[in-house]
């Protein structure tokens, strides 16, 4: 049986170095946005973010991928329980974002324009110090469409 | 070989019956809206609408599922060319919704609370008057999220 | 404007008749089950069930689709209020099947062999008497893998 | 309990009425195929199909769903057995087209364009006689790509 | 022409280097099992796994990544015959855990708790040693369910 | 607020450093292609490439997946625009590969056996000489199935 894998969960005793592993949960959440600069002209603006300066918003069904890295623990076999992982998720970015207006009602984005790298950005920085002991962030991969995603990965 | 797979074309004169075939394009819109009726207060449309009353809006990428019907034509092999399908559905729908307010901007649903049902029924209002002849449309469905969808049929 | 999509409200005043419409909702849950008969011996299911009849067991992750029809109500825009039928679903299925063993410990699948094709109908009656007055329960659509699934439609 | 959920098989006996359900498996295929119609010219060819008249072909990954329909057998609680559905799609479909040219190698489709029209019906004609008795095939549904594909139910 | 795209196949010769390129092969297994250690009371295992630890079992549609890296061979345009790598998973792999308990069934397993992290680590330990030579594994990701998987890169 | 997060556009004034985000961009073509050595006999080819190598063709839907990487713009809070990316790829790589036969139509597969990998390597070489300045390509995915893919990137 190779390292990681024993119930025996006497890791520390015997010296033996547990495998790392990442661990990903998938959350979504549907809300609006524009891409806009208020010191902009909304000229400048059309001209640069195209339709998707939109004055009367449009609004996107954003999934995110959120990825942890840690060693297994002996004990548990986990990384990190992922309800826990879940439940950080919904309390500092779901419950904040969701039927929200990306621009005009979520806080930690205030002062940005919501491109898909601002807000892979903003939900890095709101998760990143409230990870258990030993458990790194290590991607935020939000995608806005099916068809178009950014990755993070703190650098 | 069954009827309607001849390349001869010449199933009138032979008197064969083409086979009826259901063909579906796929084609996908992000935009915002809000639920709510003008003729109630916040109040109650936050009541009976939830977050999805949000004042400030939210949005989806909608997935758009267009399906019509007729005999196959024994000269293509088709019920109606694709990419006129997908020519209509831009010019129709596409171009009227994506990246707009669904409450605001897109004139064949002022007046209505752009609920999916509303929505897939305005599409089907925007486009049964311009298949060809023989083609008939037989469903509409539109994908709100991954997880929650409508299916108009005319009826 | 066409039938149903007004805001007024009236549709019993003028007498206009409101669309149909079928809404759908998907939802998941993880269960393990075998296929297996306890009146027949070891071998005879293991000889008609393959090893599906794995006497320690195997599982899945069920994706269930559940369509209902019914008149857009004027007023909402809605056949039925989704989050409501999400909670039928949570209620009579989702936590009575998820991480359970279907053939030990859901009440209404005893006595049966828990084949996809009884699950979707056991999961047909557990619904069909409770939707509101108007709303009529349309397909259960239960997929066991992604490659294979069942549809039953009250037939 | 309802009707059909008993593992008593004795419904005969009581008279009562099995379930009709709808099973779909799914099956995959890569092939070849041009759009064309060999009485007519390369000009014509292409003023019809556009690219998809490429003399040089193109291709796709196929996807197939076929629906057949049966009272649920209350001894195994199968319409039919799925491997045996697999088993005839593989031997009558799948090992006829995956990795050939449509236009050139299946027999059951010479004299035919190959449109997803025309392969769907000839798919439906290779299979509709070979199914047990008591099922129906009620349903072939091709997906030339993730974003348009045909139904054909026979009629 | 870039290097590593001739057909000559001289590029030992030649001295050029051939890309190094990662392919992936996904494969599927369903399986049962619970979260659990025998030496904990059925209390503390039910306190730390919530419902995974259901002593009846549960069970998922796994979703087996597998990639390998290596030079691009000039010969063949491969890293490694793709349906090599396929008969190396179904034989060392899906052979033995599909339609399993992963508790109870599976050697390589035993002794450890069933967490997605352990086997992912177990799959790896499984078929790191029968790669072709010059071909490296890199990454076994395994998926639970479509909200949740692990990682694992042999760290 | 954290780096790169700001409207103010400042970053080189103030010091601060924006952040560095990939960006992918999914675009799809179906092609036909074998594998094949011309200077190989038939049978060699078979020998190697199995039903691959079908002197009649066979075909795929490709599915594309380009990653750059960059600092996130503070003025647009974008690393690329993602038009600008989607007009590169249709240019050099969509135009040229869409419903054409990889082995006979394109330039830069000349010579090569049109293998995955090698696909893959030259999209690379396609579009890594014209991002925009401080843009850097990170990887080219391209799936062949949606069961296997490859993953260049540039090494």
């Amino acid at each position: 049986m190779g390292a990681g894998l024993s119930l025996s969960g006497n890791s520390s005793l015997s010296g033996s170095k547990m495998p790392v592993v990442q661990i990903t949960r998938l959350v979504h959440f549907s809300a609006a946005h524009r891409l806009y600069r208020p010191d902009w002209s909304e000229e400048r603006n059309t001209q640069v973010f195209g339709d998707c300066a939109n004055p009367n918003w449009h609004g996107h069904n954003y999934e995110l991928e959120v990825t942890v890295e840690g060693s297994v623990e002996a004990e548990t076999g986990f990384v990190m329980d992922l309800s826990q992982l879940k439940a950080l998720l919904d309390q500092r970015v779901v419950s904040e974002v969701d039927h929200k207006n990306l621009n005009l009602e979520v806080s930690w984005l205030q002062g940005t324009n919501p491109s898909t790298e601002n807000v892979a950005v903003g939900i890095w920085e709101q998760i990143v110090g409230d990870l258990p002991e030993g458990v790194r962030l290590t991607k935020v991969l939000l995608r806005e469409t099916p068809r178009n995603w950014v990755e993070y990965t703190g650098g």
